[in-house]
């Protein structure tokens, strides 16, 4: 569990570092679903996604002897991007494993930012296996995409923000995939405002953390086919224990309600924003009389998109 | 002539009902331009652009009288909308005359206000008499989209907020059209900043701005073949003596370049632009040196944009 504290001393520490990201509000979303929404927007963040936060908070605790090793991931998404970015800016080795499918915008935000790729095969052996031959090879510090309370602590950092930026808020909508940005959420609030409820999101299509609660332990991933690329992922053996203490529901969504969601977003609030956070608002599609009247937090955790594959 | 005290008093008159949109800031951007770049997003106000300035400027100083008659205008794009909005409301007629051939975003855009739509021919001669016809019959008072010092004077409000949040910077680039925008931005920094640098950008494909100020008159377009659907009108009376006596230059634009660049400003700022405003940017592109170690403003003017009809 990780204490609030923790989640405190990440944001003094990623302050100087981090952009305190913008709260938007729509009048015509207002109306639309009866409710005010708030909507955090960590798409304007360093590299376009709430991942630098964490990402920033656990380089920053690393001694100098770690950072001459340099870092590595097996994360090819937001979090990739983010270390890559955080590497090159300190002049630190970064290598990133990536799957030879990945595609080609996330392999830019990689290679951009100076990241060494590493291929790998599409899958989980394959991605292990890689990521502990690199070890082993260079030394590199493992830097874990969610499973790691640094990491957590950092991502709570987005919703301490929310809050203290809209102190009266009845509810925040995360999405979730490792649990990472949600797990963070959830112990920064229900420590300091416990009578915020938290809900995550996650696609019906990548349903692992809504089965494991319902099973009370971790399941794995039945397909991951999914328009979220960020939601992928299988919820953390750190993480899931929080999601386990805290969270009152994970709410599933269609393929189908996270595009329309999608494009209502862009349309409305005039931002890029990724179907993976998309889904936060389409939770309020589908229970609109469970948020009818309220004050609602949405976390818009990226914007990284492929402008030339957008869904409609 | 417009006075500063005209659009101080514009400020204080729609402060109530605007959207004080934020100044972005990329990194990434002004690494890649050499200066430092404060985006004015005007994408964010009410109606998705600038025009609700003015067009709220201008009703809140109609009388009750005028105000039961109702509204009118013949500008079919976000002078429309933003017209459609305050008078739906406030409950108020409002018609917009709009060309036959008409994008269907822009028909959306003022029907979903209620807006009274009343086709015309796509050409000036018919526009003027459908617009004289419907005041004969209604009586409904005509708002100009830019010929008209209470809309010119709403506008430089913009840029207003602009240098009173950035108070350092060295020059603005702001799109150019009608003039209802530039012009208000040069009678409000010309006379409380004269230091700072006014620029217009102007397509290359409507450039009747650039090429009356070479001829000291007024000329209208040669042609509107350009992608920036909002900067397809004619420089105006009131607004074309202002650019003559402030103006430091217009700058025109190829249509590739306008593309290139809110490709980027997409890609890097992870906000939804017209390529209306993506012009400014150009500019910085083509005349790199004039801008290399200064402080730009640049105005973004809209961000409603046909997300099925993306340029690339």
């Amino acid at each position: 569990m990780i204490k609030v504290d923790q989640i405190k001393d990440a944001h003094k520490r990623i302050r100087p570092y981090v952009i305190k990201t913008p709260t938007l509000i729509s009048e015509r979303l207002n109306k639309k679903f009866g409710a005010s929404l708030f909507f955090k927007c960590e798409n304007f963040q360093k590299t376009g996604s709430f991942k630098y936060r964490g990402a920033i908070n656990t380089i920053e605790q690393l001694d100098e002897f770690e950072l001459k090793k340099g870092i590595v991931t097996a994360s090819s998404g937001n979090h990739g991007a983010a270390l890559s970015k955080i590497a090159k800016d300190r002049h630190i080795p970064c290598s990133v494993i990536m799957p030879i499918d990945s595609s080609k915008t996330k392999v830019n935000n990689v290679q951009r930012n100076n990241g060494k790729i590493i291929w790998c095969d599409p899958n989980q052996a394959s991605r292990e296996k890689t990521l502990r031959e690199t070890i082993s090879l260079t030394g590199a510090i493992p830097i874990h995409p969610y499973n790691d309370e640094r990491i957590v602590a950092g991502q709570g950092t987005a919703a301490k923000e929310l809050i203290e930026n809209q102190e009266d808020i009845d509810s925040i909508i995360c999405p979730v995939s490792g649990g990472g940005l949600l797990g963070g959420t959830l112990c920064y609030i229900k420590e300091t405002n416990p009578n915020v409820k938290v809900f995550g999101a996650e696609p019906e299509e990548a349903d692992d953390t809504f089965r494991s609660l319902n099973e009370g332990k971790i399941i794995p991933n039945k397909t991951t086919n999914t328009i979220c690329d960020g939601l992928r992922a299988q919820i953390g053996s750190i993480t899931f224990p929080i999601i386990q203490k805290y969270v009152d529901d994970i709410i599933t969504i269609s393929e189908n309600d996270i595009i329309k969601s999608m494009r209502l977003i862009w349309d409305e609030l005039k931002i890029i924003i990724e179907p993976s956070c998309a889904i936060t608002l389409a939770v309020l599609e589908k229970q609109r009389m469970l948020f009818s009247g309220s004050k609602v937090g949405l976390v818009l955790s990226g914007g990284n998109v492929d402008l030339d594959n957008l869904p409609w």
